[in-house]
Formats: C-alpha cells, structure tokens, sequence
C-alpha cells in the first residue's frame, strides 16, 4: 500500500464525521496566509483555525514570488481578504543551499541548467522583510495596511514576529 | 484587536502545550501535497496528517504553475519526498470568471492590466489532468510514478479520484 493509500483511507474516516457542508466561499475571518511548505509548520493548529476560517497559501520557503502575490490578489479581490500573515520558521531547507549551487548540481546530472530561481535564503528574518516587500510593491494587491510577517520556531512551536 | 493578533493568541496557546519540537526537517511520509487556498479544505484534517507527515503547497486553485514546480523540486531533490497529491475543490472561486474578464476588471480599476494568468478555470476535473500533465512534463522533477489527482467536495467532505 503507497502512503497516498494510507492518507485516503484517512479521508475517509474525515468525510464519515463531515459535518461542514454549508460554509460559504470567503474566509470567515478575512485573513490570507502565507507558509512555508514545511512538514513540521502545522498551519490551522498554530493560528488554531477551523475549516472555513482563512486562506492558506503555502510553497518551499514561503517566499513571495509571482504566483503567491497571483492567490493574493484573487483572495482580496474577489473573496474579500484584507489581512495578510506571512510565516517561514527555523531550520529551514531553503538555508541549507544556494541558488547557484542547487542549479549547477542539476545541471550537472541533466545537462538543463534551470531557468527559475530556486529562492534559497540566508537570513529567515531579512526573507520575511523581503517577501513583505515584495507584497507592498506589488500594483494589483489592494489591501496592505495588515501586512505582518513571523518566524515561527519548529524547536519550541512559538510564533516570533519580525519588524523593520 | 484585529484578526492576526486574535491568531496570534491561538499561537501562543499552541506553543504553549507543544511537545514536537524533535521531528527532522525530511517529511516522515515522503508526500508533498498540492492543494487549493481554499478556507473550507483542511488538508491536515482530510489526509489525516501531523506535524512532520508531509509537504504542503498551496495557492490559488491548487493549480501547477512554475512555483509549484519549484516546490516540488525542492521537496524531491532535498528533502527525499517521491509521492504527489493534487487537490482541487468543489465551489472552487476559479470557477466563478475567466482570465480576460478578471484582468480586464483590474485595467477597468487601475488603467494596468496583469501581465500574467490569473489560471482561471472551467473544468474542475480537466484542471486536476492539467496540473498532472504540467507536472510531468517538467524536466527537473526526478520523481512521477506517483502523482494522484482528486477533487474534494466541500459539500460531503469526500475526497474523490481523477482519472484521465
């Protein structure tokens, strides 16, 4: 049995005591998240949400690239979001490597060198300004008064908030 | 006292009775997931995942876009992940426009129009096979015998399979 297996057999047992059926599309609480994709940084347990609460948007490092700032825009405009929360944490695998090197590494078992940034950082908290920054500057993005970043500690599971 | 520090309280309650503070940084389940932003899908409750189980990647639509892919390569290649979950959703809010429509909007609003996709869709099944195609076509991405795509119902809280 593959592990999707399992987590299927999981979802199961998930729909069998549903019982949420009638929550609408915009989030209860107005609030848009933005995560790393790491397994220890357990979203709706931290900010202690519930189906229908928030918006969680979430990829390796929780940077803020192209498609991040895209699900912003689309969950102020058209699912009403005003608040913004962004989270990297400790230990972080986008700290354990460089861009360059990542790409020469995968240029030297395929032959394509990729044409992306892989958004490695050295500093959890200049990344967080970084991203903040990136959401500011960004023309499509209407609501930036509650824009608040966080580095949240995999070793202690409190949540550290960053400022300028 | 807005939202966020209304969350932040959640925060420092979770911290407060945490006891996870050991997992390793590699997912325990070697599973990355990609899933809509959606408020109502609550990916660690539908899949039965904890801390430390597996990658989350989540945007707008659950859709593959380049970013996606960067995850995923980074979830493979560093940290050992080799399975791949797709979740799209029922009432999904890209459903509900189009790519021309929503950006003409925003020029109507602004006088610039978004140079990118917004990644609207009308299909929600076709998207699911569109997302796997992206991601299998991808050339940096070592790791393609398993990747499953589902639509979960907001409805009744089942997960259920896309097949091509």
């Amino acid at each position: 049995m593959s592990v999707t297996d399992e987590l299927l057999a999981n979802a199961e047992r998930y729909a069998a005591s549903f019982d949420k059926g009638e929550l609408p599309l915009p989030p209860a609480k107005g609030v848009a998240v933005v995560a790393c994709m790491d397994a220890r940084l357990n979203v709706y347990g931290v900010l202690g949400l519930s189906e229908g609460d928030a918006h969680v948007i979430r990829n390796a490092g929780g940077v803020v690239t192209a498609d991040e700032r895209r699900s912003l825009v689309i969950s102020q405009r058209l699912l009403g979001t005003s608040e913004i929360i962004l989270i990297h944490h400790t230990d972080c695998g986008m700290l354990t490597f460089t861009d360059d090197g990542f790409k020469e590494s995968i240029h030297d078992e395929l032959g394509i060198k990729p044409d992306w940034s892989a958004e490695a950082f050295a500093d959890l908290e200049e990344d967080v300004l970084q991203s903040i920054a990136r959401i500011k500057a960004d023309p499509f993005i209407p609501r930036k008064d509650s824009i608040r970043g966080f580095v949240y500690e995999v070793e202690t599971g409190r949540l550290r908030e960053v400022k300028a």
